[in-house]
This record gives structure tokens, C-alpha cells and sequence, in this order.
């Protein structure tokens, strides 16, 4: 039998006894003769309440000193989860990013993993082991230990499923799979059996939480199936996996929306080579994630210029925009928090033509007003009123024939 | 200047305030143009909380997975002081035991120290850094993490002095110094100005909780000074250092005393060659630290053999013995729960006969009855009633001269 990885996020792993139903998982697996390499989150608040301490110590916390904090949550998790194991007698061992080693560059905070030696895992499977690996943690060329971001724990599960060439990256999580939109907000939301690499990054981008986006694109690059299903049933979830014909017969497959999204609009920006640039530069310098970027056709060599940030980095952009705009006499800047974007979503949009003007009119007959469009090959995203996104939602599943019908007999 | 080491303990880290006010006063060393190599411990309160979610998890946790648990503790403290230190404008680098690395044998839970490499760590001296290390955890030949064990980052920072060839090694804790005898059961204690690294060695393993034991031969065999002092105040403490005539001049340097050890009697034991070998071998295997040992001379072909051990293991010894006591025919046995040790030490005494005497006949003249002696070169130590330790440590301190006679003129 080949190499199985699993990844158990934070609720699935939230206290000493969901930590030991999880165990019970894994030694199920482990029985079957699988080979088994599991990822850890940390416990359910546990990255919360390390983040509380270093927010108590400095409003801007040293990052690689954030990181040697952070990675103890997962290093909890993994060491109380091989603890169960072997008390259940079977024989376990944690790994650390230290160990094994996981190697990422030195960005710290959102670090990139660049390699995984294998050679200690494998040894250790051999004696029939089951490997407990504590995610979301690496360690960089000068032996310090660093972070992956929010979700790293994925990439950290799907990099190794790579390295490992695992029959299948198995994701458990508190969802029963990917839906074809959250189903908080659309009752009729069905969970997608298959989805295609480039559909599920496409979701991660536009703010679906199911997967961390690096870990799609690594198992996208190496072809390791992604199995997304739930901690607490034995329901077989959503497969990410290589486009097949079958999913180009469908236009859409799912719809997306994204509420963290705010607006800055400068106006009648005098229209000459290189302003774009001279706007832009302190944004990106900042590290901010511009998203959309809309400019107008030139009028009386004036323009308006239009971007989306993410909300969190709306105040900050707002002040260096400001401060741009005066040095280059644009006329105003103007800033709109209460927008969301909503997205149609399928790799079948390339053979299918009129996806846009389909989604446009749904959402006109609404009286919803479009904002901001962009586009991309297997996506079309709409920016308007936050107030609206639930409708926007609901209307755009049903127009694009993914209501679960059968909810409807009920 | 040298290097300086100093090892805060968790008290002295036991919050964010506390972890500041600690930055501060290594800024103030670091200033005067100091090395500042500083050991944490985890901070107060979170060693138990972590025993309290392995114990939740299972009563007897993988002792391997253990060490990975408990070795975050003192991660956060490190990563919360560098934070601190770097907050407040000075550059510092928090390094694990991996990083360093710190070696030790694969002993989990009580690891010994067998070398740490120091080239990180002086290259980050050398770039102006304060380091902060993190106590109590190790590194072991396979890459696995070990802890040294309670009270184990005293050991870290001595260790690290004597391979540092640092000036002076600085213990912080709680108490002034250490003082001639439990200043909470004796008022007139008085805190000592030196002491020699023999006597030290004698208090830490009669249970005096000042500093570990390892740590003290370490500071010995390599000749470091160790100072141990308050963090919450800036008078000096005590000198631990090699002995000087001075010292030699007092007959009793110190009392202490000890309530965790309890007494096993085996009465009646036929007295053949092997049969203490037979008794003992249970109670050694299962790791078991049995202090002092008495034999009686042999009576019509039996004899009765009493021996103390911690009160933790009481209940497991006299299982024990209770069964190899069956075997071999030995008539009972007893256990007393009740008891304490009371204890002089002194390097003077190598030179001033009649200590011994002199203890008897003040435990006699308020008729404590003395129920097993042990004697070294430099203590002399009786068992007695667990409800006479109070007044037998006032009286020894009083009789040997150790009282404060300012503090009675007050």
C-alpha cells in the first residue's frame, strides 16, 4: 500500500478529546496497511491566544520572533496527538519543520516552502510509524524557524503529498466538502463531487476559505489529488483534481464572494505617462495586495482610477494615496468600504459563450448595480454594494442552473 | 568586556509586564558594554498547564512527546523577551535548543547536557545582539527534543557560562539569595554572602529549592561563579564560589530541611548475603531515588532494614517491598508518612569535631526523638517527627549560631 497524507485543521483538532477521535481516524487508515503522514493545525484559539501575547508585548512584533512564537500551536498539537497514538498502542513519532527538515526561504510570516528532505520521514514509516507533522512551519537557510501564513498547514500537507508522491492528500476539515457556494447564505448550495485545479484556485483567490491557495497550485504542479471532506463523517467530500471533459460541459460551477474588499477611487488624475506608477508605488512598496484596477478613458487628459485593497489595508492606502494625489494635483480621492465582490466561477466558461452578459443581466433584473468588472479566462467577477452580496448569490447560483433541486422538493 | 549570562525564572517571566521590566535590566548590562547572554524559563503557570493537557490526554504521555510538549513553554518566553528587546529599539535573536545546538543523551524528561556549540551563538554576540536561550530543553543525537527536567534552565545557564568563559553567571529568581535556613519557618534566617559550591550541592539535594543540583556541578567543575539574586530587586545576592578559608572558620553554614520523603521499614528480614540486593532491585528498577539507608546489626539471624524515599513513590515502594518482603520471608513491613529531614551543613565541619553532638543533644533538650542519622564530610543530617521540623530548624540555626541578632534587636 502506498503513502496516505491527511491534514487536520484547528476544530478538528480543538481539544484533548477531538484530538484522540482523530487518532481513532488514522489508526482506521493505519490498519488498512496505508502508510500514514499527518499534518497538524494548532488547537482551535490556540493561534488566537499566541497572537493576543504578542500584540500584549508591541503593537509590531518582531516577525521572525513571531514566528518562533506562533510555531509552538502546531508543535502542542503534534506532540499530544502522537501521545494518543501510542497510548492506543500504536507506535508514533512528531516531526518539527526542524526535523525533518521543511525548508522555506526566509520571508517570515509567509514563507515559501522551498524543498522537503524525506529521508527521516521515510525511515520513520518504515518501522511502521505513524508520522505526526506539525504544520504551517519551516525552517529557512540559517536553521530559523519560520511561518507559512494563515492555511499554511495545506500547503504544508500537499507539499509533502508531493515529495512523498502519496496516492492521495487527504484535507479534513469542519466542512462536508467545496460547495458550489457558501451555504450559510444559499440553502440550495450542492457540494461539487470533483472540481479542476484551476476552478479551486480561482475559488481560493476570490475568498473562498476551503484551501490555501499555495497548496492548490502545488498539487496542481505535481498532480496529487486533493480529497476535501469532513473531520466528523465518513461522507466521501469534494475531489480537486486534473479538468476533464466532463467539467467543460458545465459554464459555471460556482459562484464566489468576497466582503473583505474595500474601494479607492482618485479622481480626474492628470492623464500622463508614469502617474499609474507614481500612485501605485508606495502601495505596493507597503506590502499591500492591490486586487482590481480599473482607469477610465482619458477625458480632457484627466482620468478616474479605481483599485480594490483588501479592507484591512484600507485606511493605510487611503492616507498614502492622499498623499500622492496632492503631489500630483489629481482632483480628489474617494474611498467606499461597504462593496463585495461576486464571482461565477468554471473552467467551461472557455467553450461557453455570454457567461458575462448572463451574469450581468441576473444581477440587473436585481436593480444590483455593477461597479467594477474584471475578468479572466474561467472567471467573471462584478463589484457591487456589500448590501446586496447574499442576493447577488443566491440569483447567480440559480440563473446558472447549480440549485440543488432536490432541496427544493423538501 | 565579557560575556555575562543570566537565567530568569518564571516568576520573573511570568507576564508580559514582568518579561518587559526583565528587557529592561538586561539593557541596563548591555549598555555598560556587556555580552548579554540571557536563559528563560516558561513562564509561570504554563509548565503545569501543559502537564495538564498531556496527564488529560493519557496518565502515562510518550515520554519523547512529552519533551516536544513541554519545550514549548519555554519557545514563547524567548520569543516574547526578543520581541520586547526589539521593541524597544535593541537587537536580539531568541534561540531554541536546536539552534544552538545544545546536546544531550536521549534521557526524556531528564536529559543530561553533553556540549553546546557556541559558533551561533557568538556570531550573534558579535553582531551587538543580546541572545535569549531557551532554558530547559535540549537536543539529542537522533535530532529529537529533550528537557533536562525541573529546575533545568539553571543547568542551561551554567552550562552555557562555563562553555561562554563568561564572568559571572546570574540566577534571578524570587527569593534575595540563599539564606542560611527557610527564612518562612525561621525568621532569624539571614542571606548569605558566599557560599562554597560544596555546601550548595548539599542544600540543593537536602531540598533546598534555590538552585539544581546539576547545576552546581556544573558551576564547580568548571569554576564559575554563580550569583544568585532577586529580579525584583537590585541588592546583591549570594556568591556561590569555591570554598575559602573564611568559610572554614563556621562549623554549620546552613540548616535545611525536607518534608517530601517517607519511610519503609522491613522488620525481621533473615540476614543472608543478597537478600538487600533482592529488596532493592524492584525499587531501583522502577527509577526510584531512595535517599538514606539503615541496616541494623544482625540478631539471631535477622535484621531490620529502614530506607526513606520521595512521598511520591511511598504508595508504589511499599508495594514493592511489600511483595519481594513475602518472598524472601521477612516478618512486616512499615511505612510512616510522617517524617522529615532535618539537616547542618558546613565545609567547617571537616574541621571542628563534635557537630553531630552538638545537633543530638539540642533535638534531645526538646525532646525530638531522632529516628535514623546520615552524615557526610560536610552535613549531618537526623529523620525525625514531621510535626518537630519548625522547631528543630529554629533551634539548629540558634544553637549553631546562624541567628540574625540584628533582627532580634528590632
Amino acid at each position: 500500500m502506498g503513502i496516505i497524507v491527511q491534514k487536520y485543521g484547528g476544530t478538528s483538532v480543538g481539544s484533548i478529546e477531538k484530538i484522540r477521535a482523530v487518532a481513532e481516524r488514522v489508526i482506521g487508515y493505519h490498519q488498512k496497511g496505508n502508510k500514514m503522514v499527518v499534518v497538524l493545525s494548532a488547537m482551535a484559539g490556540q493561534t488566537d491566544e499566541l497572537i493576543k501575547l504578542a500584540r500584549g508585548m508591541t503593537d509590531d512584533p518582531d516577525p521572525r520572533e513571531l514566528d518562533v512564537l506562533m510555531s509552538t500551536g502546531e508543535q502542542v498539537s503534534v506532540a499530544l496527538f502522537a501521545m494518543a497514538l501510542k497510548s492506543m498502542g500504536y507506535d508514533a513519532c512528531s516531526l518539527l519543520a526542524f526535523q525533518a527538515p521543511i525548508r522555506t526561504n526566509d520571508i517570515y510570516g509567509k514563507a515559501r516552502i522551498q524543498g522537503i528532505e524525506t529521508a527521516r520521514i521515510r525511515d520513520e514509516l518504515e518501522r511502521g510509524k505513524i508520522i505526526a507533522v506539525a504544520g504551517f512551519q519551516g525552517l529557512d537557510e540559517h536553521g530559523d524557524i519560520t511561518t507559512l501564513g494563515r492555511g499554511g498547514s495545506d500547503t504544508t500537507a500537499v507539499a509533502l503529498a508531493s515529495i512523498l508522491n502519496a496516492e492521495v492528500c487527504e484535507i479534513f476539515t469542519d466542512v462536508d466538502g467545496v460547495f458550489t457556494t457558501d451555504p450559510s447564505i444559499c440553502p440550495k448550495a450542492r457540494k461539487m463531487e470533483f472540481i479542476s485545479y484551476e476552478e479551486m484556485l480561482e475559488m481560493a483567490s476570490l475568498g473562498a476559505k476551503v484551501l490555501d491557495i499555495r497548496s492548490v497550485e502545488f498539487a496542481k504542479k505535481f498532480g496529487v489529488p486533493i480529497h476535501v471532506r469532513s473531520t466528523f463523517s465518513e461522507e466521501r467530500g469534494t475531489m480537486v483534481v486534473t479538468e476533464t471533459k466532463d467539467m467543460e460541459k458545465v459554464q459555471v460551477s460556482s459562484v464566489a464572494y468576497n466582503k473583505n474588499e474595500a474601494r479607492v477611487t482618485i479622481k480626474k488624475v492628470p492623464d500622463r505617462p508614469g502617474t499609474a506608477s507614481k500612485i501605485f508605488e508606495p502601495v505596493f512598496e507597503s506590502g499591500i495586495v492591490v486586487d482590481m484596477i480599473v482607469q477610465n478613458t482619458s477625458e480632457d487628459g484627466f482620468t478616474d482610477l479605481t483599485f480594490t485593497v483588501p479592507k484591512s489595508d484600507f485606511y493605510k492606502t487611503m492616507k498614502l494615496v492622499s498623499d500622492v494625489a496632492e503631489r500630483i494635483n489629481a482632483h480628489k480621492v474617494m474611498g467606499d468600504e461597504d462593496i463585495a465582490k461576486v464571482s461565477v466561477i468554471g473552467v467551461g466558461m472557455r467553450s461557453h459563450a455570454g457567461v458575462a452578459k448572463k451574469m450581468f443581466d441576473a444581477l440587473a433584473k436585481e436593480n444590483i448595480n455593477i461597479m467594477m468588472i474584471s475578468t479572466s479566462e474561467i472567471k467573471v467577477s462584478c463589484i457591487i454594494e456589500e448590501k446586496y452580496t447574499e442576493l447577488a448569490v443566491r440569483v447567480l447560483h440559480n440563473v446558472f442552473g447549480l440549485d440543488d433541486e432536490k432541496e427544493e422538493d423538501l
